[in-house]
């Protein structure tokens, strides 16, 4: 059965997250009945993260087999048309070999997190962004996320209700910078624990106001102990923005 | 009486237009109703520029008087407060002379159109900018606009309900620039005729797709008649970005 790749753009606030929740819509299940509507076949759409609610997708890529070889401008097209209204869009499909696998094949994933830091609320971005009104120093934020590159055990980031195996991962990047009124993380690991995101940006949100240092953030690393971190930042602002195969 | 000049954002999805119309909130009426709110005191609020429903402002401005003297960073505050949900903040107060006046003292406006270009729908910018899915050509666009810059009868491209005096403007600037799957129009002018713009920008499409060429915009332009021209493109993708004084 050939088997297709799909590149995809989100906006979290129409979903649960990538996968069915009993209280809504994943992003999963609506490509899903997008594919049986055109195709006739029910079938798994895998993707290579599992976002949670809320959380946006510039370029997630997902994979699934259908019958019959479909030329992929009909698949991008048939699923655009099929999935309306919802804010889901297929940026691009390709016929790939059968044993690529969207989650298990991706060597990276990288994250976008966006914080708009001004007194007034922001108003087309309410969802889209974490609106964090007092001044934040990026520089600061920058130097103490240094301190978690590399290799670590990054329980302090981890969510309680994380599957991983492991607490160990190897952040790749994490880089704070500002554009505008905007401070922008890029992160970038061959994958991440749950919440290990969101976790980093509210724990160097407190770099950011004063609260803490660089040192703070090392300490907290080691301790090993999600109590030792930072609160989670909220979902709006964190896009996947690409996975590297 | 104090006079106070607001710096103002929007998001057009959540307003009927700048002005109170019976099916719905207008942009004024919102921030009238947030200074009433916190001030006890019912004014009128004015602004630069008269937007259509649907249309967005980056920094919109606005003058109103108050009874007594009060700290700007407290009026920004206060009507942000008091404004919400309805998508406007205030990015900026300042005192003024008693004889600024928001609208009659511009000399200039500038307005930002924003076409997304591409084959997949959006998801994020639903009701932000205009989707158009056929390839369009940009620097035919830019070289059409040209012939447009200048004093000029722009009846061609004036509302039947335009109230304006005289259908005789001078267009300063009319850029069309690509940035990635985006075209940007830039324009600038003192004034402009109702859905001045908006109309401009659809016929300029017509050149984008190949239906016309840069002639065919002049000759529709000395035609000055409304059915010469293209038809007028959607609110969605039209921000007001500056008022110059």
């Amino acid at each position: 059965m050939p088997r297709y790749r799909l590149t995809l753009e989100y906006d979290g606030r129409g979903f649960v997250g990538w996968q069915r929740q009993e209280n809504g819509l994943g992003v999963q299940q609506a490509l899903e009945d997008a594919i049986e509507r055109f195709t006739g076949e029910r079938l798994k759409v895998y993707g290579a993260g599992r976002t949670d609610s809320g959380v946006h997708a510039l370029a997630q890529v997902a994979h699934f087999d259908l019958q019959q070889e479909t030329p992929t401008e009909r698949i991008r097209d048939a699923i655009n048309a099929q999935v309306r209204p919802h804010p889901v869009s297929v940026l691009d499909a390709t016929l790939v070999a059968d044993d690529f696998n969207a989650r298990t094949s991706a060597r990276e994933r990288a994250y976008l997190y966006r914080i708009v830091n001004r007194r007034a609320p922001v108003t087309f971005e309410h969802g889209l962004v974490w609106w964090v009104p007092v001044a934040l120093d990026a520089a600061a934020m920058h130097e103490a996320a240094q301190t978690l590159i590399g290799r670590h055990d990054f329980s302090t980031f981890r969510a309680r209700e994380c599957q991983a195996s492991s607490p160990t991962k190897t952040l790749d990047e994490l880089t704070v910078e500002t554009d505008g009124d905007e401070i922008l993380f890029t992160v970038r690991a061959r994958s991440f624990l749950h919440h290990q995101v969101r976790n980093i940006v509210g724990t160097l949100k407190w770099v950011g106001d004063g609260k803490w240092s660089a040192a703070d953030v090392k300490a907290a690393l080691e301790a090993c102990d999600r109590r030792a971190g930072g609160p989670m930042a909220p979902a709006d602002g964190l896009y996947l923005t690409g996975v590297t195969y």
